[in-house]
């Protein structure tokens, strides 16, 4: 019988699992709650029960396996397998998650950043096409990405694929990261409601996003994309704007890695070709000629599964 | 006796040559004129006609190389081998480059573009300390460079590490290649001196390169980098400008691939320290943190031997 792959996508809220082909084709799926109680200390025996409970369960045994990858929030060591500063998880101090995983389920493994794991996952089974050259970028609470190369991750030293601070506006909004207009500060989720408030406040016309605004009521990325969508003259100014900002960072994408595909996911993208056209629009008021026609602007196809795929791709490097 | 490289730097005015050890020291170097007469017909049996000259020299056979590698200008099919579009080698058509050399020396071939040779010199024998994460931007007549990522260059679709092309201005200068505000347009040597122009028209204070720009003196950007080490007040806003799009652009080149060094050399990077401490300024100002501390800034340290020893790289592939 043909060895088979798990993937593991880390999050905040829970922990999903999946049993995949070594082509990437998910056999069983399943889920469980994330605990982070007592600084996240079940997390990594949480997965390993659930892991060793599955396999008795499908009577499978560690053999048939290439071995296990997951994805992870924090920053990774790829090399050692381990993870410091995953705050969502509550793991402040440095966590040794490859040795206790190998240990405790007698399957080889692999982790990577959650981001970087979706990036693989889009590049592997969805919008990539498997292509040599991609990149993600997803557009959610923050804007994270992954950058594939020649084939494979780039990491540098560390911080390679950090999409979302790519500089779009020297001196513009400030970012969590300390430094001032960072992507992520106009086209994450809470970056596109930042710039409708702006906006919002030197803006004298009539708007059903301006008088929601007014009022105190609670607005998301959602509700200015479907403002946007009904010709909302405020909303469409935000989104033109935050368009303008994701156009101009893939284009300066495309001069550096010329990817194939550059792919758009997370909850943002859930506006689906109405952004990707507008972003579309920039690209190529932004690109390098050669540029302009060989990258092509994609959504994401894979949806929340593009973290297990992805996660199981990196198990692939035992086969 | 360990076998050889040999690596070709082709120019619009020279075509140097150089045989090196396996390990990348130069033991015999010698250069050519380049004839671009006759749609730059005579330059690929110059090459063929050069080498076998200089191998009967030092009574050398073909079996004693691991191959040729060399750089050129013009946009480059690396699998192909061939070179279309240089323009300053009367190189408008498809020019067979590979097939013609390889017949013609008995000796196997390989190329890639001039920056992008440059750049795999300045990495394996230069400032790149052979690190795996490099990227180079060489400040000339334009601005141009390669990237290396987990040890491979990046091409992507054909225009990867088109460095010259990130757009640090959006609706800045217009660029050759269409566009408006790429890095090129500020901080190749005519960028500079045209930022100089620019500054000078609004510029009222005491000025040696005011002065000099006014009395339709030729100015460069030696001069200009010269004048503002001498605290020429508008010479200094200048080269404090274009450091400014140096920075940014080094900033968001490490926030994509995080490289451990990023190397600036060309023509303009002869301003040293001078220069590429202002840059510094400017990428701790826009970095994103880590990338702070974990990518450096260096000047490059090839000079002009960066083509040949990186060109012979290439030819590392063939071992």
């Amino acid at each position: 019988m043909d060895k088979k792959l798990i993937g593991v996508d880390l999050g905040g809220t829970t922990i999903k699992f999946a049993i995949l082909t070594a082509a990437g084709e998910i056999q069983q799926k399943w889920s469980v709650e994330t605990n982070i109680l007592d600084d996240g200390a079940h997390i990594v025996p949480d997965i390993i029960d659930s892991i060793n409970h599955h396999l008795a369960l499908y009577d499978m045994k560690p053999e048939q396996f290439i071995g296990i990858g997951m994805g992870t929030p924090g920053t990774v060591d790829i090399k050692a397998g381990t993870v410091i500063g995953a705050y969502n998880l509550n793991w402040k101090t440095k966590q040794d998650v490859k040795s206790a995983i190998e240990a405790g389920t007698g399957i080889k493994f692999a982790i990577d950043n959650d981001a970087n794991v979706a990036a693989l996952g889009e590049r592997w089974k969805g919008a990539g096409n498997n292509a040599d050259d991609v990149v993600f970028m997803t557009l959610g609470t923050g804007v994270g990405g992954g950058i594939i190369a020649n084939g494979q991750m780039i990491h540098g030293m560390g911080a390679g694929g950090e999409i979302g601070h790519i500089n779009v506006e020297p001196n513009g909004y400030l970012c969590t990261c300390g430094n001032k207009g960072c992507l992520e500060t106009y086209a994450s989720a809470t970056g596109v409601v930042r710039v409708a408030r702006d906006m919002a406040e030197e803006f004298a016309g009539k708007s059903e996003l301006k008088r929601m605004l007014d009022d105190g009521e609670e607005i998301s990325s959602k509700i200015i994309f479907d403002l946007a969508k009904e010709k909302d003259t405020l909303a469409a100014m935000v989104v033109d704007k935050v368009c303008y900002y994701l156009g101009l960072a893939a284009a300066n994408l495309g001069a550096i890695t010329n990817p194939a595909y550059i792919v758009i996911g997370g909850g943002v993208s859930a506006a689906g070709k109405f952004l990707l056209n507008q972003v579309e629009d920039y690209f190529q008021k932004f690109a390098f000629p050669t540029v302009k026609t060989s990258t092509k602007l994609k959504l994401a196809e894979l949806g929340n599964e593009a973290g297990v795929i992805g996660a199981a791709s990196l198990a692939l490097a035992f086969k």
